[in-house]
């Protein structure tokens, strides 16, 4: 290894501010050179405060500064994938978060983009970095539960995002349900072949005006006959839910819910635990690893684990499920095709 | 209340022996007058055991004696039918395990004779005298969980039944499913409007020979937009299987597995704890408290609470399920219809 | 085998009507012949709803009857010395509930009749009989934990008893810890060579008034220099605590708390589970099976699994943690001495 | 706030490279200007890895620097006092690892260094700021366990130390119990006025010859009546065990382990969990912390959290045990008194 990779981070909203800390802590694995936002005050407060030498507002010419090696794109979803095509051709190494656009078209052409330009692209699914689901993968793949027969994958948010979220975020299979086919389809290690969606809007009437659902189960059958089942709510009324239940000819694992505090209060009413509220807190080192993960690949010369097929594969899903839902039926999968559109 | 009402047991295998053991423990309920069993000697060894006065194989015989108040049907699934008609022309109150019968024009036979007698007919669903369903169903009355929004039921099998048993079991669906048909229905306290299986063959050939499926997902949507999901497996590798999470509007409510035994094991590996393995052992005082139940209603002069209409309605769903699979798309639902088939 | 042992149970109170329903339904390996109580109603209430043929409030003339083969002793403390001596002096075999007798005296007295009759004497510890406490002797049996270093012992009560037992109690370490002293004697495997105590007076006045302590940490070492703590309390403010830790060169075992329903309960408050209140609740199964042990052994002609001598044990180690809080200083353990007063 | 206070690390080793992460983290907090270690070499690579500008070898030089404002003593136990005293004289405020010395003498004499420079020290005693902990003192102070009457406090590492250390150490309650010490003092708000030991050597004859012990427990009274039991051992052979519980009149509190991760694997042999296996894995956020805490009583101008007097306490209780166990008998507390040799 010659020099550290210099990275620019653009947009430090609230996953941004996650990723800056991680940069910071990553000195040893790039040169954190450059913070980026629209709003130029956030970004300036956030390099001083974490010591970052440079803060700008112009994502454009921060993307095609030659001093730039690679970009971690947290800015808004909108902005992903003309980001990506600029940051690719100007030869950055590029980690996005998801998604990388809400419609295929896009999708397939910021995919193109890094095609053309052989740079790198990992996509921000970061189950895949927590500890929880990496031991599962691990378990699968080391055939410790036998041949993979069900995959139950649950995730609830604690309460609705605001309105204005809803309406920009693409409905809930592209933004939310994307995690879920995304860890199934890594999970199981194979490809859906077949989709089944059913939704309904229990949560808000903010949802059906924006002509979405806010509570949904997907089932998926695979080539080996394995089948699965996601389960989404916007709101669990509790607290962040992700649960994966993984059922093989030899056993199951699960993948549960985690404790805020290693804490049991008892009283005449029972005993109490707290739980993870927010997912923040839930994969807070799984946002660290995946960073790790691709400056490890930058400084290997490696190949990153979470690519952009991967981000469209799950944006391939998304689109079955809502014809699913549109023609009340089940939907062939065929992840090379085009569109479901 | 005058004299106990004198009771007959009908079978005694594996769930006529557990019962037979209820029966001998509830005499403030009932005068244990008969255990009846086609195998005269399990009747006899039983009776002897267990102090009851007479032990006969002569089952029609035993359900038309005028010294006979109830029966409790424990004998062989084909032959539930024909005892309850009989029973019912007799007069006599009927406990029978589920199911009624394995098609629904039997079923509905059955259910004819009994409301043109005007006898009590209680169908074997013990799930909902578990502690434990009884608290979630007392949950959701109490508008604990605020609105129900979506049901998650599981239910695996430790390992597959006999060859013997899947050719006679009527399928996955009316022998295994029915139980999560009826779990669901009553938890929601609603009818489903539509329903969707998907099937596979992963757990042993034998089910592909008899025409059968070993693990499915079935998706239920009901009048108000809530929706259930049911997984059974025939085989979990792990043990008995049987699980339910509600979700509502303010929380959520798990019924989840039992230890057997109240040990923890720490070892470097890390820490072990058992898990009960069988269904008798899991429902071990469900199928104490549905005779109880049973008993009560007869000495009370009340309602059953699990009606030959419930078990209608479960088997019912069990052949929307089958349409659903032979026809790849959804089913919308009526109770009333007669037939699926 | 002859004929099943004829069977008398003295006393039908509350611990009294748990061996009746018990008795009742192991009909194979015992003659329930007699339901004797002070109160005879109590007794006639209780034969009648339980089909047992006599009841009488005599319980000197049962003890002596020659139609009875074995008495379980479930009356009041201070008759069971007088009633154990009576039982064996007729030669009748006998289970008592402990404690043999409060003092020591009556203890040696009582098991000098039974050593002289030749007769079987089991002492009601019921705790040995629970699968979580077998299943630990097993495994320190079995070696599964190495050699054992320490095991911690805790016991508390819900609330305090009323205070008439308070007073006829014989204080916190011959009327509790007893449980204590034989569950860590028993799964030590070897006896103590040392004691200390410490205690107080917080849980209520009461205590204090009868001479008493409510609250108290016991600290035993035993000859291989393996260490023991013991924790009893008369209130718990959250229900049963009966929780024991064993600590050994390979691992840890744990026998723990147990939910009553296998439900949780998540809200935005955290995750609640029940917890069994009671001790009836919690050794329900033990209490059945100390008494199929003790029918057991009458049938096979073997020795009983709890014998006076471990009951006259547990005794001596509450007369030593009483020395050790008159003195302030450790106690010295001798079980052959025979006494500490 | 003007300039942030510069701050040196002394000593890079195990627990130094904690610290020396968490500094390169808040550097909003403070200037963390040199990385000092016995071992140049060591200072170093950390230095240069964590993009610290100096790297040192002459402790006192570092101490005495005028451009330092605070130091981190993270140096080998002998050291901590005389460097406590050095950056006392030089008007550092200071940071110390415990213990502040293995001998009472010394630690009067850091803490007298202390008082007449009227600087802020320290110690590290870092559970005081793991949520569990902090959470069970918030339940302690805001009464939600109404009085506290008792706390059971277990230590165990999970494998014993190299025999260097354990020539070195001052033995298990210096160097072990001193936590659960300050633990239970600081939990229960209030001074011991009696303690009872009892020890033994099981895990490794290399105690016996230095004249330690590895396995412990340890009683103790307070003022008020509430007791408290400490266990401690020096290899558990199932990994780090730390937990609490704390049992008051209105229910308890329980400070438990961790699963290192939220997974649980279920075989025909039980479900299996892991658990947190080393003390740095279970406390990696309460080190943080507690220099979060440290540094942020720099910043306001506020006394620190954990004080010399809280250590002193800490051994004071350690000389106690060590007399109570040489005498074989408890030992009266006096928190005042000087010494206990």
């Amino acid at each position: 290894m010659s020099a550290l990779p210099r990275v620019a981070l653009i947009g430090c909203g609230r996953i941004g501010q996650v990723h800056a800390r991680t940069l910071t802590s990553l000195r040893h694995l790039c040169d954190f050179a450059v913070i980026d936002d629209r709003n130029v005050q956030a970004a300036q407060v956030t390099a001083s405060f974490l010591d970052v030498p440079r803060a700008t507002a112009d994502s454009e010419a921060v993307i095609a500064d030659p001093d730039i090696d690679a970009v971690i794109i947290a800015s808004s979803t909108e902005t992903h994938a003309p980001y990506i095509e600029l940051a690719a051709s100007h030869g950055k190494d590029i980690f996005t978060e998801k998604p990388i656009a809400l419609d295929l078209e896009s999708t397939q052409q910021a995919l193109a983009a890094v095609e053309r330009a052989g740079v790198r692209l990992q996509v921000g699914f970061q189950r895949r970095f927590d500890g929880g689901y990496a031991a599962a993968k691990q378990a699968i793949e080391g055939a410790e539960l036998g041949s993979i027969e069900m995959i139950r994958d649950a995730m609830r948010d604690p309460e609705p995002p605001p309105v204005d979220y809803i309406k920009r975020s693409g409905g809930l299979y592209r933004d939310m349900t994307v995690h879920n086919f995304d860890c199934v389809r890594w999970l199981m290690g194979e490809d859906p072949v077949e989709l089944h969606a059913t939704a309904s809007t229990l949560v808000s009437d903010e949802f059906r005006k924006a002509n979405d659902f806010d509570t949904s189960i997907v089932t998926l059958r695979f080539q080996s006959g394995a089948l699965a089942s996601i389960e989404n709510s916007r709101r669990s009324g509790f607290g962040y839910d992700v649960r994966t239940e993984i059922f093989g000819s030899e056993g199951a694992l699960m993948v549960g819910q985690s404790r805020a505090l290693p804490v049991r209060r008892l009283s005449a009413s029972g005993v109490l635990e707290d739980h993870q509220y927010f997912f923040l807190e839930r994969f807070r080192d799984a946002y660290r690893e995946e960073l790790v993960a691709f400056l490890t690949a930058l400084r290997d010369d490696a190949p990153v684990a979470v690519t952009g097929e991967d981000g469209r594969a799950a944006l391939v899903l998304a689109y079955a499920a809502e014809r699913s839902l549109r023609e009340n039926q089940p939907v062939p999968i065929d992840l090379k095709e085009v569109s479901y559109a």
